[in-house]
């Protein structure tokens, strides 16, 4: 159900700096910046072997971010996984005991549809669901 | 310099409730079961992908995983990325200004090397770098 982990989405308190520090970590420069004005946060997105790394930073005292900054510090905000089939995946952990933060999914970037599921739980972890549109890849049964 | 995210360490408070709600993250049940009674922990790892999530649950209070969670509660522990060369990363992200935990590397699990960045130096995040002995892919050098 889920395929891979999509990215890891860190929240920091200083773009500036965590820019420099994950240069100095992964050896290479941001490969995407943008500000999501809706969710009122910079990003830019660190590949590193097929999982992207998400630096975030809040713009405003009532961001998510900078709210979860105020509390918590710095660090890991929360783990993306994405998925074929959203509405599919939804239901079937909902089945398993997950509870999801909105009812509805929400719109992501690029045409995306995500979905949160409560750290309440998850064992204290805000895990997002992703679905991209027109699935990349061929589904291809398992013999097995 | 790091190759990819090798896995993801999530400290829990019981492995059991952990494994049903893993189980039902994932469709699947965990890879591998290991106790490592050097570290205290009791370990299960979920496949995701090509990254691993692992489970860490303490087995004594002394246990720097029940240390964490006590203090802490559960949530996601580190993030350990694979390297070529140690010494090479080491060397590097000390010049970038990282900061390890113990100045030498320590022994993992399977013969591999492992080397622990200190959170104070990474925003908050506990990095882990793990070089795996006679490395399976052969060095092919970029055209640029």
């Amino acid at each position: 159900m889920i395929k891979k982990i999509d990215h890891i989405g860190i929240a920091v308190a200083d773009l500036d700096s965590a820019l420099q520090r994950y240069q100095g970590l992964t050896g290479q420069r941001a490969a995407h910046r943008e500000t999501v004005e809706r969710q009122k946060v910079d990003t830019a997105f660190f590949p590193v072997g097929g999982v992207r790394l998400e630096l975030l930073r809040g713009t405003a005292p009532d961001s998510p971010i900078s709210k979860y900054v105020a509390k918590r510090g710095e660090g890991i905000h929360h783990i993306c996984f994405e998925v074929d089939d959203l509405d599919a995946a939804r239901e079937e952990m909902r089945r398993a005991g997950f509870v999801f933060i909105e009812q509805q999914d929400e719109q992501g970037a690029g045409g995306t549809r995500v979905a949160f599921i409560h750290p309440k739980s998850t064992g204290g972890i805000l895990f997002e669901l992703v679905e991209y549109p027109n699935a990349a890849e061929p589904q291809i049964p398992n013999s097995k």
